[in-house]
């Protein structure tokens, strides 16, 4: 792609990659019905993935077998570019799934009531329960995973510009990472796949995203059964709020230097000698 | 919020703001007739900006005048912290306007076809035409920007983590900043404050938004008539199409050091010697 490059008084016209961004229809077929979900915007790749881990985080599976097949729209008439960007997703259910819920998302039925309370409650409806086990982990080695997303995420190299989704194991080596435009759909992505391959919930994971850990990130993250998770960035207060009730280990702004635990702190082998202090840094 | 702060083997509990996260309903509402448009999580503030970009963006309104008020919900027998939750807008519309459409976003109509044409032919129908005029902008002027929009946003400094969509003049001076978890709603909100102040299309506005230019975003600027987008991070491939398509200056990877234009140089006023590189830097 060409553009215009400016640093400081110097303008080059150059030459650069940038990340690719297209939507993708999501379709549910039951038997001979067929249905849009959604359309989203992603980046290429891992397709199914995203398609699995979204109906995942919206309720609709909860295991691979409730899932007959995944494919792209088959209709030859279709322009090929066009042909990849729709995906099908043939269920082992009755009937088609009740989208009304799914279109609205936090639903909440009560006639004037939404609030961080409500958003609980509904999740603590489709979690399994509270984290209980999880790893323990040594500090050196979570400051290093920050570092091994980036050197893993090979898009990003090209086009500075995606986010990330990875999963580690206790001692800190990567098992997988998955990448896309959306924060969202990175973290849908890798859910998906471990999903499909039948590794949920991951009871014995750490992941580790890029930006902020927002609600509705570290949600998918309790869905999934994960013990540890961690964002490059802040929390924000309902996130932390998730994680407490949750007993998940909430970590923030995790660089090579540093990091905050703003939940399940005992998850982490602490050097013996722990100072207290009130300053903020 | 108490939490423990590891800097490299050092450990401290301490004691950190984060930024506020809660859901907000958004409800319509014409004559005695009302629906839930959507439920969105927030950074609580500018709320009413918030309903009022939300839905220009979803082209439900397109002039302040077609909204007759905005409100918390009044319902006595509320929760006091679910009340500031709740917004309704009552519109001078006939009717309530058909949520179906809005409910998909991005609708395509066509049997199996979603591709970025589609998104742009879309856009184009509801966008009043391309952005033809906007201003002439000096390079050192633009390197500044990112640093007046960090300055200026109150909530980040003491959480660290908010998005923010800031609006300049020609001349680099701030007009208007919005800070939010999301980033899409800190766009909102700014062009909801543009609309509820008559102040749309922002023909000699610059805008610029924390992390990466996506699609979304892009096209919020580009229903707004904003002539000049700027970004932070990377855009992607089909923000860079749609600034193109519509004619928009876009900026990425906006600092006080750089930044890399991806369309619409024109508005650049470039210095006379501009060398020809196909280098990556």
């Amino acid at each position: 792609m060409r553009l215009h490059r400016v640093c400081q008084d110097r303008v080059d016209v150059g030459l650069d990659f940038v990340a690719t961004e297209e939507p993708m229809e999501i379709r549910l077929m039951v038997g001979s019905e067929r249905r849009t979900l959604a359309v989203t915007m992603r980046t290429p790749g891992n397709d199914f993935e995203l398609a699995a881990g979204f109906l995942f985080a919206e309720g609709l599976v909860s295991d691979r077998h409730e899932i007959v097949r995944i494919a792209y729209c088959q209709d030859p008439g279709l322009d090929p570019e066009q042909q990849y960007n729709v995906v099908t997703v043939v269920l082992r259910h009755q009937r088609l799934p009740d989208l009304r819920l799914v279109e609205r998302r936090f639903t909440t039925t009560s006639a004037c009531g939404v609030c961080g309370k409500a958003s609980l409650e509904a999740l603590r409806l489709r979690a399994c329960g509270p984290v209980v086990s999880g790893p323990q982990l040594d500090p050196a080695v979570l400051r290093t995973l920050a570092g091994r997303m980036r050197k893993s995420q090979t898009l990003f190299e090209v086009t500075g510009g995606l986010h990330a989704a990875a999963l580690f194991d206790p001692a800190g080596r990567l098992v997988a990472v998955r990448e896309d435009v959306g924060r969202h759909n990175a973290m849908d992505k890798l859910v998906g796949w471990a999903l499909l391959e039948g590794r949920l919930p991951l009871c014995e994971g750490v992941v580790v995203v890029t930006g902020r850990a927002s609600f509705e990130l570290v949600q998918k993250a309790v869905l999934a059964g994960v013990p540890v998770f961690c964002a490059v960035s802040a929390p924000s207060s309902l996130a932390v709020e998730v994680a407490r009730a949750f007993g998940m280990t909430l970590v923030g702004f995790l660089s090579e230097e540093r990091f905050n635990v703003y939940s399940g702190g005992e998850r982490i082998c602490w050097p013996s000698r722990v100072s207290l202090s009130t300053a903020r840094v």
